[in-house]
């Protein structure tokens, strides 16, 4: 493995996340004598998630990161013993204690490939015995970041290419290592940025978020700011008490919107004034903590525009509850009527975002409106990882149209030469009782070697060019297979010869 | 905090497992001079998952694991300063600097306790800024912990006290941490044991596993043992050819159970073989690799009569597919027909064990009839915690009757005085437009203070102790609030004087 220094290898995953029965398969190849014999598994899945009929692939960083730090530590091996029939033989042990993955070899999808039913996201190769220890933490490092992405994807289809997506999911998270892969994958698949600040700090995703509802009403009014004085946004000029700018802007606001002076709640806009300053260039308002139209619609008014005189601008506001869409459209009609009543342009552009419990419906409707969503995705487990596979070790490759579209995925034996781009290729598309001729204009090898006996063959990609390229990959498929319910499946073929491999095995007869 | 070891304590989650609207908001409280203001949060939920009526809380101890370790290193407090603006105090930083739990007190319904909806599971007061920080690291830590608590707690419901439940869904978990908080907190909810090793290392949960079908699959039976000579169990005699052995029972079983010799499949044999030779004294098989009835029973039956010519007994034997009723039903039967025509009957009662996507419907028509269940929880995020709080820093009482039952929940205002046992008392339950009247025969506090200025006040009970008093507190819930779908709802109710409060802050009024 290459020696790259990695400071969250281990936080990845430790060699002991596997289930006890890889361990006790281990005991039982190393007592037959087969410990160091060639093995190979592929991971793959048997039906899409969501009911789509493409997923992204992802995970393949955390692989390689488990990988590199593989090793059983002395109490590892020690708790290992204790759970293992006490007469296994101590030479097992030290065979444990020896392992590395410095025989391993990972064949995959680059992250962000589109992923078809059938088709390995992953290969991994190399003795037996350490290959079955380490398949189940693979599978789990596979299998939920290529959830995730596949369902940020699905999302930023639904959102189109220019809508700011933020997931903010944390605290309903599979626990605190479910949320970090939540927010890493859910940025690779397409979301714009997490409220994760450890996935931040740990993988480099784009953190943002302003305030909660419980700023809000932490506030009662009666706080006294310590120093209301914030100085004009070109730093040139005298600073003004924005607390008492604001309170003239609310008596403009109010009659303005037709509200008595006291509707508007004083806990609310003594918070948006304590945020305001704390944070005058990036100003937020969450509107719904009390009424959004008699309190947090006018409070922000007045923090906004008593900020805009001093040449800031707020940077949106937030909507929490209720119909998200009609009240985002309304409070876009106010800021409207309040820009051009008070002779303040940038107002009617203010951003709005909306948030709680989005899926995937109720963003397609919020999509024609919207600037910005943030949100949980929604994570379903539909995934299905088949568990009698394909036989044999397996390479796969991609054909193309002369148009640059997708015709297939396709799979066969290894130790086949690939298919040539501009000849005739007969292929048994899965599920098909005949075959088909496809005449690729261009081949791709889906497959990449990325570790071979340990060693690192190629940089990984960092986490952000792993989402450009997601994007790339989902601008070439099909609007049909990208539909999000009841796409055209997009096909998968075997060749002749794996088509007669799987025959002749599921017949019992001799290869 | 308590000085005590624990070297988990950053693997439950680090202190920037938060959103960044907590650290947004937190700068806004030091801004405005709040930062020490003292501050509460609860956590509770409003619908209890999976339709039920009850939820178990869980996750306190990874809480106080947390909060033991809770400290910003330079370099958190670094990643910080690079999302917040550029022009922040550099004094804030300094703030974030010396922060700890020091001045933290956490209330909290032990774990295994049962919980209902409105009733806090934990209570969190302390300085307002820490207090913010916290808030998402602890919902995280609490929600999915209590969510898996009360799946598992449900699947032993109904799979009933003597059945025994594997859980095994790590490969398929969200991430590594993802499998280990569930794996522990089924084993507190109920399970018997789990399949994840790491949860046996860390959490002490204890762990169980055999073999899967990709063991059986490698071999093909041209492998020849190295060994394959075992001494009986008993230690005393000459060891014996097990492969020899073997070879003979496999004919006798293939013509009682009217099979050919050549029928079953002789890499699943070689497989068994093997594993036997390895686990003598825990064999176990796996039947439906090739076919159950032609190539995994007889093959099973053979071993484990050879083994037990040597005083062996086998462990079980698991069906992963098909109809696992009716399987597990016929091969008991020809376990016992087996055990009377070789005259062993030790072989009528060999487990049988069942796994694959068993829910709560396919583990009600297994559990009439087997003894072992495995499988993976399954997790769906369905509680929904609650925006809106109920007001004040409130105290929790469980009210029971004469015979011991429960009667309801009581919320009230933390200084009221505690309702006394014997004692009529006006409550409103929630949703209700009339007071109810009770007089309890018994009062029990909900809530104990665990951690009180950063220091704990009483040991936590190990997940052991946990997990018995999840039994405990269920088998005190009577069977309406029990039963898993359109359960009666369990009654949890306010005192006149929060409900007198909550009336008032909901019309606007003053206090």
């Amino acid at each position: 493995m290459a020696a790259e220094r990695d400071p969250e290898g281990r936080a990845a995953a430790r060699p002991l996340l596997t289930d006890l029965y890889q361990a006790t398969m281990a005991l039982g190849y190393w007592r037959a004598g087969r410990a160091r014999d060639h093995a190979e598994f592929e991971l793959f899945f048997r039906r899409c998630p969501f009911g789509g009929a493409f997923a992204l692939a992802a995970g393949l960083r955390d692989c390689v990161r488990f990988l590199h730090a593989f090793r059983l530590r002395d109490a590892d091996v020690q708790f290992l013993a204790s759970v293992l029939p006490p007469d296994t033989d101590p030479a097992f042990f030290e065979h444990l204690r020896a392992l590395d993955c410095s025989g391993v070899t990972v064949r995959a999808l680059p992250e962000g490939s589109l992923a078809f039913p059938g088709v390995p996201l992953l290969q991994v190769s190399g003795p037996l015995l350490v290959v079955q220890l380490l398949e189940t933490p693979l599978l789990c490092l596979v299998s939920y970041a290529s959830l995730v992405a596949t369902n940020a994807a699905r999302l930023r289809l639904i959102a189109g290419p220019d809508k700011r997506l933020l997931e903010m999911g944390l605290r309903r998270a599979q626990g605190p290592d479910g949320g970090l892969t939540a927010s890493t994958y859910s940025y690779l698949g397409g979301f714009d940025s997490s409220s994760n600040v450890l996935a931040g700090q740990l993988r480099g995703v784009p953190v943002a978020g302003t305030l909660a509802h419980s700023f809000i009403t932490s506030f009662s009014g009666s706080e006294v700011p310590p120093d209301p004085v914030l100085a004009p946004a070109a730093g040139e000029g005298p600073g003004v008490d924005l607390a008492a700018s604001v309170k003239e802007w609310l008596e403009r606001v109010c009659a303005h919107l037709g509200l008595g002076v006291q509707e508007p709640h004083p806990g609310e806009r003594a918070a948006f004034l304590a945020y305001a300053l704390a944070f005058p260039r990036a100003f937020h308002g969450l509107l719904d903590s009390y009424s959004v139209w008699r309190s947090g619609l006018p409070n922000f008014l007045a923090v906004a525009l008593a900020l805009g005189e001093l040449g800031y601008r707020p940077m949106g506001v937030r909507l929490d509850s209720g119909d998200l869409l009609q009240l985002a459209q309304e409070v876009r009609t106010v800021f409207r009527a309040t820009a051009a009543h008070f002779q303040v342009p940038w107002l009617e552009s203010v951003p709005i975002a909306v948030s709680n419990n989005i899926d995937e419906e109720e963003l397609a409707r919020l999509a024609q409106e919207l600037v910005s969503v943030g949100g949980q995705p929604r994570m379903k487990m539909t995934e299905d990882p088949e568990k009698q596979t394909l036989p044999g070790s397996k390479a796969a490759f991609r054909l193309l149209g002369y148009d640059g579209s997708l015709l297939l995925d396709l799979l066969q034996l290894a130790e086949e030469p690939p298919p040539q781009a501009g000849q005739e290729l007969r292929v048994w598309p899965q599920g098909a009782q005949e075959p088909h001729t496809v005449r690729p204009a261009q081949v791709e090898p889906l497959l990449r070697l990325w570790v071979q006996q340990g060693q690192l063959c190629e940089p990984l990609p960092s986490l952000a060019e792993s989402r450009a390229f997601a994007q790339l990959s989902l601008s070439r498929l099909s609007p049909e297979h990208k539909r999000l319910q009841s796409p055209a499946l997009y096909q998968v073929a075997l060749s002749e010869r794996l088509r007669a491999l799987v025959d002749c095995l599921r017949g019992g007869g001799p290869l």
